[in-house]
């Protein structure tokens, strides 16, 4: 289960950025989903370059879907998407010299030289393209089962959005037709401004992404290891960049005292909820009926067009860098359908192993 | 696989805090390592209450095991232990009225009022000290490899530990011998005033604890969902009370720029090294031969001394709740041995994956 | 996943012949599912030696549940169960002299040496027990869905039993009374003689069980490499001395053509059945509402008392052996409520996987 | 894991008879290993039908690898292989009226209607081809640390080939060039007949095969649920027309007393050997040195040029069929390289998690 998630709903990935396709097998879907083109192309535009400031390699996505799918719904049976990869430069890259905080010499030391090192290869974000094309499967039908998934760009480049509100749906709705997803749109424009500057030095940004989930049923994941936190990180952190995942309010939750902790909770409409929601969602890894609300940390990009030093792997020698290649100044805008992706997918699983298989179709509540 | 994790070497959970006994199973494990009372009994006193602060609740750790050892080494078959459960009061605890942050109404919701509320059944801490135990017999069999695990508290009431320097191997071995795992001896001690200050006051104190794995071969883990950010984390969000996970410099690095962030390179003494190590020893999500370092954030003890708004979830009305029991105002210097354990555990799975279920016998290196 | 079973509902097996204990962990179960300590006794009591040709070793099965089960029925949380060893006789072995058809020179090659020999260790039918216990568990949750299970010996020492007719349920409940589980009475007395002769000359039987499940609905299981077929021949061959798993008619369908093997159908009130069911009631994998039947192979007990040829693998010699210790002469009957017991186990995770982890609360249908 | 096995190396099938076609992920592959073309086209073509009596539906195959192989080695990242599905006339089939012995009435309970019926859809033995093609990845692999695989037909049409002798290396390398995968030439020629003669009749034939893997250490596989048995049945029942499974002597050795079946022990040149193999090359679970053998039984082809009484599942009402569409009398002779794919398959997943991932780069031996 290496390039695997998921046990009732299993999400399997492969390719190469420079190959001929990047892909997804989905093992474990509800037969009878509606498959969209709509859907599937929207998410993946959200995840393409379009910005002045994004990379200038953009691909079509012509995606396929091989199997799984017949009269434009789910079998049931595994679908598996293909994306040809079709703009493709790779005289790009010098084998050996690692790019600093690229996975280079990791995958060096792993693969013995024998991985496809063109573009990053199987660790180029190009991958991620596959997952976003699974979560516009998905999506759909979580949304028919009345569960949202959004994310936004919380911090970049100093830059701080409004986090969540109260109202999360209209948020979330708003999002997805934004060209940056970012709640605040005075500082969504400030952070292209500081992306635009990063680029302009040759360099790179990072960021903090705001993720929730709404419409989830309490009473969903595991004890122990495969916690709602648990299940959740181990895909999130399958996402190139992503460094940190926090539930709630997060780290700064650990500064906290119990008493301006803790959630205090309510009856309204004979729900039970909280009056807060601090612990994101969860508590000892079972959702609490209140909306699960992440954060994760992404990285700067790793390549800048600077000179770094690094060294040769091959030849053990000090050698220095500037890497070329097409590159984003700031991944953190392309990676919020990715992280909609991933979390949807998982949420997918969860819902799957607790309501059966066939959950989408009968429905989600007792 | 719910309360288990790892697939080379697998880790079961099971027990209740007012059951009659918590235990573990591990399958999986190399044959012929020694098993050292002394280095269980160890670990597990460093878990057990000790300082004034500390709950009152002290369970002896009569710890036995029942299966997978053979004349004082293990077998290769699984290994059961199992810790009678010996110092419970039950009459602490009044099913209906959810513990706010605690996960009464969660569990409730998935276990239909079936689940053993007593102390917080399966939810409750005491059943780490399985997962301690477990650490006490891996611990020493990645020591024999060169591998150590050590983890501090950074973080508490305020107070800032001082970070893992370049010389965590002898920081590691400090942190085995203190009754506060803290590298400053001056923040600990304020931190115990701000855990007694809390204390007094009813309240209670979260924090961030640090953790360092070194001596790693490069090249471990997997890309995309079995990285080694994502394998941790899955096992790391299992410890009650952790809400975040970062590595590295985690999610400060979110706001630092390329430039700043990127690890350079250099060889030394023959081998790839980082000056930095901002990434935590990780690219890619595969080791980079770095020491991995991460942070984990524990929000507050749920349990505080004074009155809180709740629910009863039976009823489903509003009530208030004065939690009773005993408790730590603050878990954080009891649960650094258990992210200990539970990391050493998550990295046999990963040697053991790689390098075969007899690495421990055969050495790690190729 | 070496000692364990199942995705939904996963059995962790552990303990060895002459160790403190054998026990099991099932993680999985259904909430609110009542146990029954008459049950797991019942069914205990059928695997215990009883007849004058069984093994002299007796052992009182005085199990204990440790985990997951509260006010008598399950919480939903793993369920553990130990049973103590305790008429142990290890001075009988002879470690080196590895006993024909048994697993001490395997269990050599892959331990190196640090397995627990002693009464055949971790390889022992003892650790059956825990697997009889936990299917003490989980039948009467299958009865109250209306799924049946039985087994009876088909074959033995050249007599034949009369395979299940259309009346299967009431031929199931009839064979859980009788101290040898043979349809046909007359059979079963021929087979005592045949196994009270084979003792007399210090040799050994095996035999051929057939079993079957009833009330399971269609569409259960999974195509590819969770079929029913598959998931339950992995767990089937996990049981000692079962060499070969065979569905419907089985091998000797191998030697029919299509016309006279292929199931007819028919609408039978409303619903769809096949006249006969050479199928074993799974097509393509996956249940078609007929009663799942297979049958298993189990070779004769390796234990026998004449001279065998062998070597001693530690000095590695020939060398001639008689094999010491208590054994059966046959153990082909207590064998079935094992085979009951994993077939259930496995039954119960399929159940899981498709209608949640829930469906014994909520029903099995749509 | 539903359309998945394998842990260390893990098998995902895809694809429908008539979707646009058929493939298969490898994940957890050695690093470094050569992918040949001619290996790859020679397995597929002793898949293809070639014989008169074949069915009339040929495919080219032409496959193609999509990611994971780099400069015509694999790169240790998951291995995407796809094989468009050319030759297809989906207008022969009528859905509805199940055909019997197939799995159409079962996939319709497990899909509700949404399956791809067309050609038996995912149920089809058209996605075996993936599996073979995937077996000509890993088969010269195994060739190059010793290990090889062999399967013939032990029996069709009551005609008996003679079982692997002691030659068991080079009956396998015989096999591999023969049209008909029998040891006995004047065998062949007679089952020929008798599937021709059948085929003439509008019937169809079943038959059994029997397979050796040489070359294996002993102590290989886990005990209990991960046993060789377990893991290469659970494999093996995933190919279309497999209903049993049984090793060494199989049923047969039901029948045997011990003294006739236990294997006596030898030292061989150093090496303990069993004198001879009833075991089947498997103790307790586990490799014991000598070759592993089992056989296969293959139910009769379940569409039959004749009318059948079935049902028609929508209407639910009684219903004649004559199975239309091209289909062999016996496919007998193209499950053998199914069978002998699915084997390596499983057998490299066991040495990896023996001996590493990279176990191929470094030997397979202590």
């Amino acid at each position: 289960m290496k390039n695997s998630f998921g046990s009732s709903l299993t999400v399997t990935l492969f390719g190469e950025s420079h190959g001929p396709a990047v892909g997804v097998v989905l093992d474990g879907l509800c037969p009878g989903l509606p498959v969209s083109k709509e859907r599937i192309d929207a998410l993946l535009s959200r995840r393409r370059p379009s910005l002045a400031t994004d990379t200038a390699r953009v691909e079509p996505d012509n995606w396929q879907i091989l199997s799984g799918v017949f009269e434009g719904r789910t079998t049931g049976t595994p679908l598996c998407i293909v994306i040809p990869n079709e703009n493709v430069r790779s005289g790009d890259y010098d084998y050996g010299k690692a790019r600093p905080s690229h996975a280079d010499y990791a995958a060096f030391a792993k693969y013995h030289g024998y991985e496809d090192y063109r573009g990053g290869g199987h660790f180029s974000g190009r991958v991620t393209a596959a997952l976003v094309a699974a979560g516009g499967v998905v999506i759909p039908a979580l949304e028919a089962v009345g569960v949202n998934v959004g994310t936004h760009i919380l911090q970049c480049g100093g830059v701080d959005d409004d986090p969540f509100s109260d109202a999360i749906e209209r948020e979330i709705a708003l999002l997805a037709e934004r060209p940056m997803p970012v709640l605040n749109e005075a500082a969504a424009r400030l952070m292209q401004e500081k992306i635009a500057a990063a680029k302009a030095e040759g360099d790179s940004l990072g960021g903090v992404t705001q993720t929730a989930v709404t419409g989830l049923p309490a009473g969903l994941g595991e004890p122990w290891f495969d916690s709602v936190e648990g299940a959740l990180s181990r895909a999130l952190f399958g996402v190139g960049g992503v460094k940190g995942v926090a539930f709630g309010v997060g780290f700064a939750g650990a500064s906290l005292r119990g008493s301006e902790y803790n959630d205090p909770l309510r009856v309204e409409d004979g729900a039970v909820r909280s009056v807060t929601n601090r612990n994101g969602g969860v508590n000892g890894g079972i959702t609490n009926g209140m909306p699960v609300v992440f954060r994760c940390a992404v990285k700067p990009t790793p390549s800048i067009a600077r000179p770094q030093q690094t060294v040769d792997f091959v030849t053990h020698e000090n050698a220095e860098i500037t890497v070329g290649g097409r590159h984003d100044p700031a991944i953190i805008r392309r990676v919020c359908p990715v992280i909609d992706s991933v979390t949807a997918l998982a949420v997918c699983d969860m819902l799957a192993g607790r309501y059966g298989t066939d959950c989408f179709l009968k429905g989600i509540g007792l």
